[in-house]
């Protein structure tokens, strides 16, 4: 497994962002590792819509070129810089922050890693699991914890609970002691109920907005709506004092209709955030709670198709299509 | 001075919500003391847009019946009870939250205060002054410190800085050690400049949004508009990373349109605050905030006009009518 490490390796990358045909597969020099670097040998990787943002340039973020796309990896370490300590050569690892900030991306046989951005792999967990649950449950737990201030006992709404982020959600805010809302297709419920959801929605019920009050006479602490599909003046309406609106999806969706009175007479407050802006300390917070909602829930993520890396411009065109629905995990031929 | 306290007294009151020539001006008993309490004599009160709501029923809050309208005083302690310690029969003293939450209002010539509610009035300062400051001055501190978590070195943008609340606001951001960038009138200009800000904008522009963005290139980290003039739009797109928008005002607008995907991709937050929710202890700290401002800084309340009691009914008509540039104070008979 540990043999000398190659010149080049293959690589999903770009030379300028652009469509999803854009996307080349071929070689690239593996990277050089700093002295607080981690080259890993990649074992699998994850595509996220985010990661055709960045390659379409509808996320502007500094990139090298070429820039190897993605942000998720599973893998082994390789080659430690000698400041980075605790990752010893072979060590199961995973991260997901590259590809993005001027950091290059994760969808190649190789990638250098900062050590403060990579976190050790614990035994007994699948890593396809775990490459397809780094960045819906790390952002699942940003909203919750991070932006949202959920605490026990609180309510907290998550629409969309059989999604990745949404699932994802559900669990943590259980395993948290909060007492949790969520939206799902009819044969989704006894599964989100089962992920903790004391009561589950129809999403499609035309009197949703009705119902979600119903469920909740005082109001929600936080709501999160992981589809993007909700209403935000019915979600605003739904909030206690003092309640949390999490917005973190909708990117190239209109602007919403926000009834500002209404947030205001109740102390509510819409905090929006993008896992990108995420500070490495919070991300490292958020991998405890990915690792957490792997070990101590039912929670799995939905993996919807496993590809070769030579696939990833497919990868990329079906996340676009917005057919996908699940996770594509990737692995270097 | 300190006489003994009569069985009635004259009041600006309602017998239920209504219009403002539901406003009765009459005889009712003198208030009750419980052992946390003070009563005050009223030496002046101060009308607030907010009393109007409260009084129409516009803002939904428990009222005792008859309700004595209006939530700010000045006055003396005439009786304290045994455990509203700090309070000297003679001291001056002043309150700005009567008058909603199941509490009787300050417009009579007497009050009873909770002694939590109640502040020490500094010497010094012109009696007027103070109680035509407690209202807008706490709100621009809430809307500062509590609710946009401005810092010293970060970037402030006021809408309408010649007004009460937001001449106060640029006064204590100043003297926080925050940058301000301010909206007035072109002929206020000049005393907004005086107050702290280092640029005022003319609120008429038509490229206000361009303007304000080019004054802060890096953005805003705190974004109050007192005005309720502002496109929530221009505002969320000039806010800085991790920008706080403070939604303060809009009672009756209708709905805004947000761009959500700027929200979030930024990690801004719109942040609401009445305050009527505000807890006694973050009153408290506001009233430093009030007294800090009045001490510290040559800012001082517009007073539009002073009337007696006996003509609250026009007070609150002509607040309605939205004709009135600064704050009506006006003392029992």
């Amino acid at each position: 497994m540990n043999g000398p490490v190659p010149d080049t390796m293959r690589a999903a990358y770009i030379d300028a962002v652009g469509p999803a045909d854009a996307i080349r597969h071929g070689e690239l020099p593996v990277p050089s590792v700093g002295p607080t670097d981690v080259l890993v040998r990649v074992a699998a990787v994850a595509a996220n819509p985010v990661d055709t943002f960045v390659r379409s340039g509808a996320y502007a973020t500094p990139l090298p070129s070429p820039f190897v796309v993605g942000r998720d990896l599973v893998g082994e370490v390789v080659v430690a810089g000698p400041g980075a300590v605790g990752f010893p050569v072979g060590r199961r690892v995973w991260c997901n922050s590259l590809g993005h900030a001027g950091r290059q991306g994760s969808f190649a046989q190789y990638a250098t890693v900062a050590a403060e951005r990579l976190y050790a792999a614990p035994p007994g967990i699948d890593p396809d699991h775990l490459v397809a649950a780094a960045h819906p449950a790390a952002s699942a737990w940003l909203a919750l914890f991070r932006h949202g201030r959920l605490r026990a006992g609180e309510t907290v709404y998550v629409g969309g609970g059989a999604g990745n982020v949404g699932g994802a959600a559900v669990a943590l805010a259980s395993r948290a002691g909060a007492r949790v809302i969520a939206t799902a297709r009819a044969e989704d419920a006894e599964a989100v109920r089962g992920l903790g959801a004391t009561e589950v929605l129809d999403h499609r019920a035309p009197d949703l907005g009705a119902r979600m009050r119903r469920a909740a006479p005082d109001g929600y602490d936080v709501h999160l709506d992981t589809s993007g599909h909700g209403v935000l003046a019915d979600a605003v309406d739904s909030l206690a004092r003092g309640g949390r609106l999490v917005a973190m999806v909708g990117l190239g969706g209109g602007p919403a209709a926000l009834p500002v009175s209404r947030l205001y007479t109740r102390d509510a407050s819409i905090v929006g955030f993008a896992i990108s802006n995420a500070t490495t300390a919070d991300l490292a917070e958020a991998a405890r709670g990915v690792v957490g909602v792997l070990t101590d829930t039912p929670w799995r993520p939905r993996i919807a198709d496993r590809l070769p890396l030579s696939k990833t411009a497919e990868a990329h065109r079906r996340l676009e299509a917005g057919d996908v629905r699940g996770r594509l995990v990737l692995t270097p031929s």
